[in-house]
């Protein structure tokens, strides 16, 4: 039961793709991450995904079209649908999905985080 | 399958206390509100809610303490924990809450909504 300044939250950590868990409510992660290049194409079979642009510039690719997001704009992924989050320079990104989602979905390689930190 | 610009969906109404709803996931709902004044003491069952401060300044009464929140600041009320929001001046805030939330829980009264509108 404590406040959490999102700023404050950011400053703790640099490194890329690692996201972190700032707060938790029925079941769902809310997740804060910077994000840097590019990720890898995957889907969350029974997640939905929501990404909230704090900082940057998110694009998102999906299979038939792209997803530009700008800094207080926000885009869920529904489950089932193959993504690939891009950001051509740092951006830092809430997220909320469920507290079940890895975030490489379907797919396990370097970037996949199993257990995100609590900060 | 849209993004959403925050901003956008904020300009498109003035009035206070009356939740939109802005997106859907995971059976939650994500939502819109303009907060100005006091709301009535309440909570809900079986419902975290996630208060997200996007301008001004907003002030979760409990019983025990009190939560002041600026922009970029969030506040998670566990289910069943009784709660006041106040606002002094107009306050811009995010919710997230799952979609059986009403806003004034288990209280009934004017400022019950029982169908927030989509936009």
């Amino acid at each position: 039961m404590q406040k959490v300044n999102i700023a404050a939250k950011l400053a703790t950590f640099n490194d890329h793709w690692q996201p972190r868990i700032v707060g938790e409510l029925n079941g769902q992660h809310v997740k804060l991450v910077k994000l840097d290049g590019e990720f890898v194409w995957h889907h969350h079979a029974d997640e939905d995904e929501l990404f909230l642009v704090l900082d940057g510039h998110l694009t998102i690719h999906l299979r038939d079209h792209v997803v530009e997001l700008d800094a207080g704009e926000f885009f869920i992924v529904p489950r089932g649908v193959e993504h690939k989050p891009v950001a051509a320079r740092e951006a830092h990104v809430l997220l909320l999905e469920p507290a079940t989602t890895l975030n490489t979905g379907n797919v396990r390689n370097d970037l996949t985080v199993d257990h995100p930190a609590r900060i």
